[in-house]
């Protein structure tokens, strides 16, 4: 298997971005990953996105983006796991430079999300969960993630007040991110205060609704060093993927993530490292919940203890593991189908030392922890500085 | 990069399938390939699917079905290219196989399309065209293949007998498949005398909506080697995938498949093969036109030349190049994700000798030519009986 680094990294402007269409959203991101790998052609597009029928009414996007890129011709694909979309993406065009089919990938995601009424984007995303066992019945995501956040409260006394420290957490290190959706930061107080969605859920628990997209430019090891030109080359050491029972209801547990610790561990064993050796972390935290139970699924800390993580301090900027330096997808936000690369532009970026007022201090390994629905489905990877 | 073979293959019941959802329906494939390559267990999955969100409002696919398979765990990616989603599938599943991520892999195609109306349904489709430049201006598929179909009639003297004679071919073949939707052969006269559609598409041109699935195990080939058991072994020799403008009017030229001419291209040039090479081939009829237009993009046969090849019997079972002796989309049926899939399923039961009463003789290497929307997408592979 050839071995793979980042050589380009680039993002759209996100938030309720009202004047741009999925495919100006792409190509912003595209031509900026383009731009900082100093290239102008792929031998293959991946697009990782959700639901383009259901939010725009356009499917085939791998081919309309190539074609918007002025790339048409170029083999594209687009790939949907839901809100692991993104990592998808990443994992097919890793596939594709490991196998020699492409030396030089773009790896994108993108979401446009607003275009449609509230009701019409809940009914989109919950596309996510069961659709006959879960949907039909009237479950929601904010809802079906509260049953985990009571279950994880009831378990292992995780309060209230963790599930808001990680929003005041990711706030706080959002507002050093000039990408970030949201960039003000919030208190304990905020969360607790802030409009009911579903018990004990306010809000600030929830990640926004958001326009966006990411993408980055892999190749393989070889090419990778003709393009960095100087710049600290980001290797994708190891890359996992798995899934689960799609409903909850048809889970052994609701306070463990299977996927998350299947996925870690393949990208772990594949990498040759552990929990340990990870310097910082971009996780799926589109509930405070989520942050907590991932971080006890991919092994940062023993079960029960996720709660503690960001109120202790160990998981902020400055602390022994920070996560989610970007903001996660709490602050930065959370355009579905862009968010597992998204997490990727941030790893490389804080390994090549480009961070700016969010930089981690001395970090040469990152993981990213990207998932759909209520975890039915999750791709970790490793990066790494190559030496 | 590791060498790739098909070990095994499996149909669900296609047609208007009102007692199976769109999860039986891919089970049924994926159980039938599983079954016949003699396993119980798979590295990866990947399944084609174009729109299941808009005919289902499931999303999420790969993971939903792998749990359906009682296979939650596995990795599952669902691609989207389309009514070329299964081509694709197939691709993602040889890169898996092909770069050492995965040794064995379930490439499945699914569409359920019989639980939305008519309209819905064409408007699902019409989503594989360009949102902003087309389908909001009304355009459909069949207006969009009508105006490729009068280009060719109008540049090369394409008559419309000679559309019809595809038809006929394609329900003639169909006839001869236990699998097929339509059962029944047809005559031009029938077809001249079916309802418009679009001018000058009958209802006859038109391959018809279609709930299906299909399913491939694919390993490398020492595995492959051991799972055959005596059974030919069909070695993927060659695998090409290309865009193009999804837009028609982006195109120069309405006669033409510029991503068909290019992903045949990479497919000829990776198995070291020519079109001379190939005994027989499925090709995307998904109109009367696309027959005609394909086999010219595939360098089958000269440019305006196209229109001869059904009416001449070179294309016809026992002729010189048999085309879709599955019947094609047209009579087989088209369940648009499971499409790509599906011809592999052909082209692999042809060349192990196991199409019974539409059984190619002699045949050793077979071609696939899977395209979405207009043609912006395009895959192609080539099969060859491993010596």
């Amino acid at each position: 298997m050839r071995e793979v680094a980042i050589v380009g990294v680039g993002l759209s402007k996100w938030g309720e971005v009202w004047e741009s269409s999925l495919r100006t959203l792409w190509t912003e991101a595209a031509l900026a990953a383009l731009d900082d790998a100093g290239i102008d052609h792929v031998d293959s597009i991946t697009v990782g996105c959700m639901t383009p029928g259901l939010f725009t009414g356009q499917e085939h996007l791998a081919a309309m983006a190539a074609d918007e890129l002025g790339m048409a011709g170029v083999p594209a694909t687009r790939v949907e796991s839901a809100c692991a979309s993104g990592g998808v993406a990443l994992k097919a065009g890793f596939a594709e430079v490991a196998a020699g089919l492409a030396d030089v990938v773009l790896v994108t995601g993108v979401e446009k999300m607003t275009d449609v009424s509230g009701d019409e984007c809940t009914a989109a995303l919950a596309a996510a969960a069961d659709a006959e066992i879960e949907v039909f019945y009237g479950a929601t995501f904010p809802g079906l993630y509260a049953m985990m956040a009571r279950a994880h409260m009831a378990r292992f006394g995780t309060t209230r007040e963790q599930l808001a420290a990680v929003a005041v957490k990711n706030h706080k290190h959002g507002a050093l991110n000039p990408h970030a959706q949201f960039r003000h930061e919030i208190t304990v107080k905020d969360v607790l205060a802030s409009a009911k969605v579903a018990e004990p859920l306010n809000i600030l628990d929830c990640s926004p609704i958001t326009d966006g997209a990411a993408a980055l430019v892999i190749a393989d090891l070889a090419t990778a060093k003709k393009l960095a030109r100087g710049k600290p080359l980001v290797r994708i050491a190891g890359l996992g993927h798995a899934t689960d029972r799609i409903a909850l209801q048809s889970r052994a547990d609701m306070c463990t993530l299977p996927s998350t610790t299947l996925a870690a561990g393949r990208a772990f064993k594949m990498a040759g490292k552990a929990p340990k050796d990870i310097h910082l972390a971009e996780v799926h935290d589109c509930f405070t919940i989520a942050e907590i139970v991932v971080l006890e699924a991919l092994g940062f800390c023993k079960p029960g203890e996720g709660g503690r993580q960001a109120e202790s301090g160990r998981t902020a900027l400055g602390g022994e593991l920070p996560v989610n330096p970007s903001g996660g997808l709490k602050s930065k936000g959370h355009p579905v189908g862009a968010t597992g690369v998204a997490q990727a532009v941030e790893i490389a970026t804080q390994l090549r030392g480009d961070a700016g007022k969010r930089q981690v201090k001395g970090a040469r390994v990152g993981l990213t922890q990207n998932m759909g629905g209520t975890g039915a489905s999750t791709v970790v990877s490793i990066l790494e500085v190559a030496s």
